[in-house]
């Protein structure tokens, strides 16, 4: 067998399987669990790769049978877990090793980590994995981020194991220290964003229109075949049509309405803010969940809200309606996720290459869409105020998509149907394209109160006062 | 004249408002400065109430002027300059004295040193105070937290120099360490939120409508005669009638439309996120400031995005819907504030009795409005949910109200004006209303994608699968 350059700590289901990729793609691996008893168990079940895994009972076996500068994947719970992985691996490590952590870390770890091992002369690499169990056995997509030296080194096995966009592996260097994991949690703020504004759409279609989840799923299928063509929409329509086998009733009927969060959308909303973003899409994506959740609330307020909502005075929706503004709704998620990452990599010298990282999206990765195409080529071109809704192919979409997206909204409140991440949507869309907005007045009340000052419009200078009570 | 119970460190504006506060109202307060020469400039000119304002150079001086056990009032900047004074004025302290922390402070700083000055034998009180100058001057709201012993001592001056609604003072305690300031926090996360509503409705008159400042703010003033009775919409009134006194224009067209802030309405976001709840008014609010911000990418925005909204469609406004969609929406954040309050006692087990907090804040602060009685009521008597939108005194007004949200949304939506903060009303009370909601499809998806696994709706259990991929 071939020295083993590469080893990995955690053999859950996600470690599992990225060692499975990488034996797959010809490199052997040397695999090591805290359980150990789940090693031989899971060699005895690769199958023919079993012959690229090696086993190691403990860090001095797992760095014994590495070739140095050995590299070592941790992929375990993200937080205290991967701090104590790494204490107990440094002794057995030389200097010049590669520590990667392929969990869902969080940037700020990742940044406090690869500052702490560069001081003792290891090599740390944040590499943010997305695409679920699947992508990691058969092809994720790989954002990382740390030293493009520690990355060179690496890239031969990352690009092997990644998906394959027309032949172009969707792993990139990302950035310095914390980069891969940070585009990562964005990666699944949009995540979180999209997945809402469907499940709004497919509210309407449900409670505004009647249709059941067989008939919803088709039409999430047929929207597939355009513009919307994505693998949310794809399983959406998966989801929709699947029948419960116990019952023989639609799957989506007996699953509880109470939707989980593992963090990482809370995540990306914390950080906007401390970056001063507002990915609104996003945080209604979050809210809409945390609400989800208090489901005795809601129970007791469906009791007691009676208020009929004034159906006739309803638009009627136009043909097209609802696939346009989810289209434009799409659009609008993304555009927030890309300027959060823009506002993070000027924030921490990052200097992120935003087309790099729409192209390493556009497949292995949950939000993969035909979308990430045209948003590679945008933010290669002139974009205007760096925006992803100002590029011209943008526009051109929005023009048509954003008066469909208005109807939508405009019809769901009329008829009391919930849209947070669509109106959310069109709120920022319409903040946006006014020049001049009503910020003025705020101005005024916070001098008027607390004699915090304003800018004029006619002259330079920052700390003008109002009239007041004169 | 009398002994000296209190001092006060930092001369600002707030501070020196405060000084004069307590001086005129009977207590003799000991004064100092780190600028040393601002404290002679203070006294002299503090006209008939010099007298009661003694002047201490140093810490040394302050502390042989007080008579134990001491209490320091501290009104700096928030974060380092508080932690600064306390260590330099610790050494001329005795063990018992109480440290009052009355600025803007970020609740876990307070919780902190609240803890390390409890080990070395002081008291610490985080004391939010709201109302601007003017409050600070003439009585202000005050938001008490830390032991109660230490309030029961402070209490008569607190409460003398506190506003008073119908002769009750708006000063209370709030609940143990960061209670106060963490009431403080949702005050101004509250206060963002009805701002960015009234700025809201300005803007569907002006835009929408064509009306001149002067006239919206003839409207706001009869609407303060109403139900929204309130300083905020009184002094919207003032800043819109206001003319520039250099060109004669209506003031609020003068100042620029980028809206500043100061920290507290995204703290308030941030520590609702990490207690896993939404007060989506507050973070729409957050999001218009941030967005205003960036003027030049609006004006670049504007001259790019130029769909037509189809107002040729719109809903015809029913008379009064301003107003009432304005009070819907202003319910709806003060009960996703009152509802973060609710999250945080429970976490940090401060038992806050909420009609207290509604109480004190019925005059002196920034969101006082006539709407506040019948909030302290509601929280006295047995809520449903727990939640202030379900008290039946407010169903009946949401009842009333909402129709008229749903209008001026759906209007707002096709016409192209923005309303982020009455949109994400609407969409939070949508949410809540439904029994069940659409959260089953993204547990769905989660499933398919991550077998994050659901609960289903027919029996118990936490982690059952769909029949994906069979």
């Amino acid at each position: 067998m071939a020295e083993a350059r590469i080893g990995l700590v955690g053999l859950g289901v996600m470690g599992a399987n990225l060692a499975l990729n990488i034996a797959d793609n010809g490199f052997p691996v040397v695999v090591h669990n805290r359980t150990t008893s789940v090693i031989d168990d899971f060699i005895a079940n690769a199958g023919d790769l079993a012959d690229r895994l090696v086993p190691a009972q403990d860090y001095a076996q797992m760095a014994a049978a590495l070739t140095p500068p050995r590299a070592i994947i941790i992929m375990v719970k993200a937080g205290g877990p991967v701090d104590a992985v790494i204490d107990e691996l440094k002794p057995h490590l030389d200097k010049g090793d590669i520590i990667i952590d392929a969990g869902n870390a969080d940037f700020n770890d990742t940044r406090r980590r690869e500052a702490d091992l560069k001081d003792e002369g290891y090599r740390f690499v944040g590499m943010g994995v997305s695409g679920g169990e699947e992508g990691a056995r058969h092809g994720p997509s790989i954002m990382v981020g740390g030293a493009p030296e520690a990355y060179a080194e690496l890239s031969e096995i990352v690009e092997a194991i990644a998906a394959k966009y027309q032949d172009v592996p969707c792993a990139a260097h990302m950035g310095p220290d914390g980069a891969g994991h940070f585009v990562k949690t964005v990666h699944n703020g949009i995540e979180y964003a999209d997945m809402q504004m469907i499940a709004e759409i497919y509210g309407i279609l449900r409670d505004g229109d009647g249709r059941s989840p067989e008939a919803i799923g088709e039409i999430f299928h047929e929207w597939n075949q355009g513009p919307l063509q994505s693998y949310l929409v794809e399983i959406t329509a998966e989801v929709l049509r699947a029948t419960d086998p116990e019952t023989g009733s639609p799957m989506v009927d007996i699953i509880q309405d109470m939707a989980g969060q593992k963090g990482t959308g809370r995540w990306t909303v914390i950080e906007a803010l401390k970056l001063g973003q507002s990915p609104s899409t996003i945080e209604a994506a979050v809210a809409a969940r945390s609400w989800s959740a208090g489901k005795p609330l809601r129970e007791t307020a469906e009791g007691l809200l009676k208020e009929l909502p004034g159906a006739e005075t309803a638009l009627p929706l136009l043909e097209g309606d609802l696939e346009r503004a989810l289209l434009a709704a799409r659009i609008i998620g993304y555009s927030q996720g890309f300027s959060l990452l823009r506002a993070a990599s000027d924030e921490f010298d990052w200097n992120l290459d935003l087309s790099s990282a729409a192209e390493i999206w556009r497949a292995g990765c949950i939000i993969r869409s035909s979308l990430l195409d045209d948003i590679a080529t945008a933010f290669r071109e002139d974009l205007p105020g760096d925006t992803l809704v100002l590029a011209p192919s943008f526009v051109r979409m929005l023009n048509d998509a954003i008066p469909a997206l208005r109807r939508v909204v405009s019809q769901s409140a009329i008829n009391g149907l919930a849209v947070p991440a669509l109106s959310s949507a069109l709120a920022y869309y319409d903040t946006l394209r006014k020049g001049r907005g009503t910020a003025a007045l705020i101005q005024g009340q916070r001098d008027f109160f607390g004699a915090h000052g304003f800018e004029r419009t006619d002259k330079d200078g920052t700390d003008y006062h109002g009239p007041w009570g004169q």
